[in-house]
């Protein structure tokens, strides 16, 4: 992974010509002033971790697991967010832990939790490093308030394992540190796929995808990553808990929920039982165009509420708005080529046995046709799906030209999503229009879909200016704001972190708050894991 | 409801002849020694709460709203297992509240919890009062220990609207107090059900159904009422909480599921945002018959894993095992009548619109077939739609006549499920059998599937012993222990109470009892709500 932007170095998409015109043309994008930092020039504070607690650490991983060098810290220096990457091209890594300590097994795990909390140390949990909230970054703050000495990147990369199958149950034992392509090869051996394939698939891991309440572009069909989720093991500064006796219970308040979305803030997900699923026999991609974003959203609520269960979802559901079809980020290897479509694109795809492919194809049809969908064949699905892990590479490339490039995204119900997507769209205009006139580029899709609500995907691209970090953080209050004042929730489906912090506090409401309190206390009384993320005042 | 049985009295089922010759002959069933208490002989503690207390609840909720009076008290003592039957028929309500304190809105629920907290009195939740797992009785040590001077029973019955429906997300707020059958009633002059169903249904409320994470017949359909709840309004004596802005969240634990299986410990749910579906024009049950339960459990996981999102499933699936289908339960109407059928019932319901209903009829009839099943036509279905609400009757005819009868339940992974089955049989045959041989009857079936496991839910019939509580008592512990060593959870749909404490505790584990005492601690920190339920070591 590049540390101070996404993905293989050797993939960095470079800008194609029109969509630089564009950006100079239409929003008015102009080179920065200062190139990005190079490796060599990036600023790292000292190691403050005594060398005795680093030895103490090295005696339960073995001394090649705990990496205090310039590099292991530099690639464990907050996530991917844009400002993340804005940062890191100032050459700014004053967020580095002070070392990263790599655990082998469960009880390492464990064994470093209990030795941290005994030496005041504060612990990162790391997966793929992939956060666009700020959950990997230990505010310094907390750390000094806190009476903490340190802060380590618990890098969980070397629980790698599929431990087990069960193809009864129709589950798998996974562990945390396995990323999204690891995963799905390793199940691919016993024909089964998890189904997950979130934007950050390539690089993102499953204890990632469990603390951070993933969803997947095939959640519509496979489920969201907390629906996966039957079964887990976690290790705390107090001890283990082993949760999930069935797939559904009355025992109680369901104890996994409490786990899934707590961002490293109670404890460290250690080994994961998850529902998988027969590798599918057949995949079929198709597009359609509706003529308005209202039109297409009503379309796409008829699939989410047709049946009990839902008897014509596809496993790929997705609407994008006039602005976001007519850009063609929907297809990103089209990018701005003449004759881009107009309307609204839907992608729907459909996954599983060929019977079963075929029957739900055949009736998404008929409602998609009955709401006024236009059939636009395969062509703009199988687009859509080859490139749909690329839009992090074409990041960096605007970043690099002068352009910011950030998404955000949010959920409500059904009948708040008209005015939700006006608010937010509002709020981003308002906030980043420049004197010069050039505003915005503001792009939206539903990205996935219930019988009850829905998700929005928002993409802005806007012209950099001296501070790009202060233009874009008042940008993203301004689209907190009025993502909570039309009622929606801070996100569907990156978390909280620190970013949503403020927001997230007035979503939850003082009590709410006091909830996570009362379970950290208890788990983490001496407040060493992810300190500063997901826990109002705390 | 009747006040030491079930229902109303009118419809009270009498032993058919050839139930009572099996019970005589084939368990050893005699008429018990002393007749039930008359409610005349009730033997009730003195109201322990001071004048004043009980004067300042009036003034919140207007005195004809707080009542003391024997009646009032007696029909709030306890739930409606068989032990809190037995113990009611010897007369005994040593466990009454002092006063019944019925509040008519969100801000006097808020007000008495306020009230409560100051003066140190318990407060015990209760709906439709039907819990089976001792749920409504605040243990009197637990009022000693904490200091507290009494108990009311918060009866939710006067929050009895529905507020509002949303037509486009598919929601509609209802308040807790609604018995199944009036928010039925209510929701179906807007062309809408909530498609929930459980056993209790005909007195239960929806306050309760979300306290004890209900399951009901319907719910491989509609969903199990966890499910359903896409927001809630919950006082607690520190305040309320507003949850719930978006059928799924990224933001953070999913804290609806904190107040989820809270049975009243942690807050009182005064609104509730539900899942609705269109009310079905179609209705189609029918039975299958599978040789062994071995066979029918692996048509019905078929059914349950077939596509994503399933493809096949019924609305209503279930399988009796042998001896349930033998005993003819399955079809209450047609209980013990000569010629009862052989093998193993299944009975599966859709319910839909015409095209959906048949579209996954002859879905999951391929299935079926394929998996051996042998159809049976609509019959044994439509049989077990009519009698479905009438077991609770049949057991205070038993409970008269000498036999204890009783149910008991639990979940587990699909691979976990025959050893499960097998191991509770076997601890209630162990802990049941008498001197005289007569052994007792133990009948179980699947009642819930999901694409990773099931529920078994198991009836037993035995001959009373001279002290049947304690009987029952040894058995359930048997059984408990069964299903904790066989990797089940102690509950799936009838909670944790008081009776499961110990087996809950095991299950979760130190850590997970820390848990919920952390969040009760912070919402309750009086300890006020329904003392001695759910929470370990509190």
């Amino acid at each position: 992974m590049l540390w101070s932007g996404w993905g293989d170095p050797a993939r960095a998409a470079e800008l194609p010509a029109p969509v630089r015109d564009l950006l100079t043309e239409l929003l008015g994008v102009r080179a920065p002033a200062t190139p990005a930092a190079t490796f060599g020039e990036v600023r790292l504070p000292p190691v403050a971790l005594p060398p005795p607690v680093l030895a103490a650490l090295a005696a339960v991983t073995g001394e090649e697991h705990v990496r205090a060098d310039d590099d292991a810290r530099i690639r464990h220096t907050r996530g991917k967010s844009t400002p993340d990457l804005l940062l890191m091209r100032t050459g700014d890594a004053s967020d580095a832990p002070d070392a990263v300590v790599l655990p082998g097994s469960h009880e390492e795990v464990a064994e470093v939790l209990r030795l941290c909390a005994e030496h005041r140390v504060a612990v990162v949990p790391f997966g793929g490093g992939t956060s666009v909230v700020g959950g990997l970054t230990a505010a310094r703050r907390h750390l000094h308030s806190g009476g903490l000495t340190g802060v380590v990147a618990l890098d969980l990369g070397r629980l790698d394992r599929l431990r087990s199958v069960d193809p009864v149950s129709m589950t798998a034992v996974l562990e945390p540190g396995l990323r999204a392509p690891q995963a799905e090869r390793l199940l691919a051996g016993h024909g089964l796929t998890l189904g997950h394939f979130p934007q950050s698939y390539e690089y993102a891991t499953l204890g990632g995808f469990a603390a951070a309440r993933s969803s997947g572009q095939a959640s519509a069909g496979y489920g969201r990553f907390d629906d996966m989720v039957v079964g887990m093991t976690v290790a705390t500064p107090r001890g283990t808990l082993e949760i999930g006796r069935a797939p559904k219970s009355a025992a109680g308040p369901d104890l996994r929920q409490v786990f899934l979305g707590s961002e490293g803030a109670f404890g460290v997900i250690t080994s994961l039982r998850l529902r998988v699923h027969p590798a599918p026999a057949v995949r079929a991609y198709e597009g359609w165009r509706f003529e308005t974003f209202a039109a297409g959203t009503a379309a796409l609520r008829g699939l989410a509420q047709e049946g009990a269960p839902p008897a014509a979802l596809p496993t790929v559901l997705r609407l994008s708005d006039e602005t976001e079809t007519m850009v063609g980020l929907a297809k990103p290897t089209d990018l701005g080529a003449p004759g881009s479509d107009s309307g609204c694109l839907v992608v729907a795809g459909f996954e599983g046995a060929p019977g079963e492919v075929a029957r739900r194809r055949e009736h998404a049809a008929a409602l998609l046709l009955e709401a006024g969908g236009v059939h636009l064949g395969p062509e703009p699905g199988e687009k859509w799906a080859q490139g749909r892990f690329s839009a992090p590479y074409l990041r960096d490339s605007l970043l690099a030209a002068g352009a910011t490039v950030e998404t955000l995204e949010t959920a409500c119900f059904w009948a708040d999503l008209p005015r939700l997507y006006d608010a937010v769209r509002l709020a981003l205009h308002g906030a980043l229009r420049s004197p010069s006139g050039g505003g915005p580029l503001v792009m939206c899709h539903i990205s996935h879909v219930y019988a009850t609500g829905a998700s929005l995907y928002f993409t802005v691209v806007t012209a950099q200016t001296g501070d790009p970090l202060a233009q874009w953080a008042a940008a993203k209050r301004a689209a907190g704001e009025a993502i909570v004042g039309a009622g929606g929730t801070i996100s569907h489906h990156h978390g909280v972190g620190r970013d949503h912090l403020e927001a997230y506090a007035a979503e939850i409401g003082d009590l709410g708050g006091e909830i996570l309190r009362g379970i950290k206390e208890r788990l983490d009384p001496a407040g060493i894991l992810n300190p500063g993320v997901l826990i109002p005042m705390y």
